[in-house]
């Protein structure tokens, strides 16, 4: 069956909120740099209100992906809940003016569109507070079955197990995919995500669910408790069909059976803000990958998409990847 | 009498929602480059579903200013008008965490928070389409004495005469300031609100309502009809006690009765979006002037700011002035 989008993201509709910040206003408000804390509604009041002067920005880490294979020239479709305020319509503006199909429908009662306070320290780190709002409310209903199965791979961010009902939108969606003969991609989101559902990951991909998992080095750690690479690496290749693990300035490895491939770091100018790194790298393989390319060209187009993002302000890129990527001989 | 603030600006409270814009989407659009349209609601619900992804940053001329004032160290106060909804909320937190006093009430009802849609074009032109909102109900009212004569220099933005109740607010606080000793800045804002209000901004100038005159090359030939810029500064000297005017790369004029400072332009390594450059400017001399500089070196404190904004996406400076400025020993 032919497919209409080479890739469609589910994830959390959110809004960043974006700062510059020095480590000790990270300190002093209790933040462990560099991590993702879930925050409620008080407590983002009260982070805001000592912060400094923000821009905005659409955000999530799945709908970043997307719109980074929009921008590879991929064929992309989003679905996550905003809720029908200034916040939601400015989200649903970015991801449909970056060419991206958007259609779950706006929540028009309940909490306020989801909203991420991004710190970013002069290192180029990044520390993100979210307030899940209305992206708590994804429904089973919002997965729709023609849009699923039109999709040549179906790509989930973990991030999903937090809010209570769209896990089961999660699993609705990768059974439909998999009836359909379709691929299903997990990233592992974070560490601390990766804490919270470890059990849960590890069945996702085990009994199949899951065909191809995204980590970084420490969410890999976290998933199988260990600090060493190796190990945690050989778990991984037993557990999931297709494993892609991002090591930041180290590149990246994927493994898939007995292969590996290790594709180096692209290089960069300098670190401005690592924000959207992870997601930026997820949408050049899946557009690879998607399209039939080896793993190798993937990583590479994964590794040239973090390189465009992590060298500004923002999570999405700035500039046409597929032109970077035709500039490389990535892309025809 | 001491005063609590070096300057107070009172202007239209806008958010900039800034993208990234091809020439021919500005043809299409119908918009003149390097102008800013006023437009209505439908309007701008038109200009924002045509437009690509977008940012969301605080912006307001005047308010770019006041805020461009307090980076400097200088003590700054904002008077304008937002709605008390998500933008609106926005605009007061930035320019509070900015360090900036900002009392306005909002409203709690009528037109939402006014919206600026920046379209930036790969050469860093930057085309504005306002929708004024909530900004078109600033009242005299809202024009509180004791604010107003706690400030060296009252500074106003020529934008203030498109709502129909702020040039009243507008009079009213240049008389306050006058009574009390202050002095009262004008920007012209921009050749079309020149052309809008020619006869109303010469009055204020020649009947002594206004101290300073802020015009660039464009705003001073349109007030005085004329293409010649020798004849324009011969008649602005006449008609004001002190006039700065910008003129982009080629730096600026300070004239003052027989007096006369040329100021070259600071250097910048690449133009990347000239929203804020003629705001900033107005900062740093504001800031220099009301401490008692002298011209020249208020006129390097502006070039200076300009050159840091102009380098960057948005209107508003993303690095401490006062550091830049002493560096430059502008500063103490």
């Amino acid at each position: 069956m032919d497919t209409r989008f080479d890739v469609l993201g589910i994830g959390n509709a959110i809004v960043d909120v974006l700062a510059r910040a020095e480590d000790d206003f990270l300190a002093k408000q209790g933040m462990a740099k560099g991590s993702m804390a879930l925050i409620d509604e008080p407590r983002a009041q009260s982070i805001y209100d000592a912060m400094g002067p923000a821009t905005e920005a659409s955000g999530g880490s799945a709908a970043n992906t997307i719109v980074g294979v929009a921008s590879f020239g991929g064929r992309a479709a989003f679905v996550g809940k905003v809720k029908d305020d200034e916040l939601g319509r400015a989200f649903t503006h970015d991801i449909r003016a970056a060419g991206v199909a958007f259609d779950t429908p706006p929540a028009s009662e309940g909490p306020s569109t989801a909203r991420c306070y991004v710190l970013v320290t002069a290192d180029g780190e990044r520390t993100m507070n979210t307030y899940l709002g209305a992206a708590q409310d994804l429904h089973p209903n919002d997965v729709d079955e023609a849009t699923i199965t039109s999709a040549s791979i179906v790509y989930l961010e973990g991030y999903l197990w937090d809010p209570p009902q769209a896990k089961e939108a999660f699993r609705k969606a990768a059974k439909i995919a998999h009836g359909a003969g379709r691929k299903v991609a997990l990233t592992l989101s974070d560490a601390f995500c990766v804490g919270r559902y470890r059990d849960e990951f590890l069945n996702l991909m085990t009994t199949g669910a899951v065909d191809l998992i995204f980590a970084n080095e420490s969410e890999l750690h976290s998933l199988y408790e260990t600090s060493d690479f190796d190990t945690a690496l050989a778990a991984l290749r037993k557990d999931v069909k297709l494993g892609v693990v991002t090591r930041s300035e180290k590149g990246c490895v994927v493994i898939s059976g007995g292969e590996t491939v290790a594709v180096p770091a692209a290089p960069i100018d300098k670190l401005i803000d690592a924000t959207g790194a992870g997601d930026l790298f997820a949408a050049g393989f899946l557009v690879g990958h998607a399209r039939g390319a080896d793993f190798g060209t993937s990583a590479r187009l994964g590794g040239l998409a973090a390189a465009e993002v992590i060298q500004h302000l923002g999570a999405r890129p700035l500039t046409s990847l597929k032109a970077l990527a035709q500039e490389q001989g990535l892309l025809k």
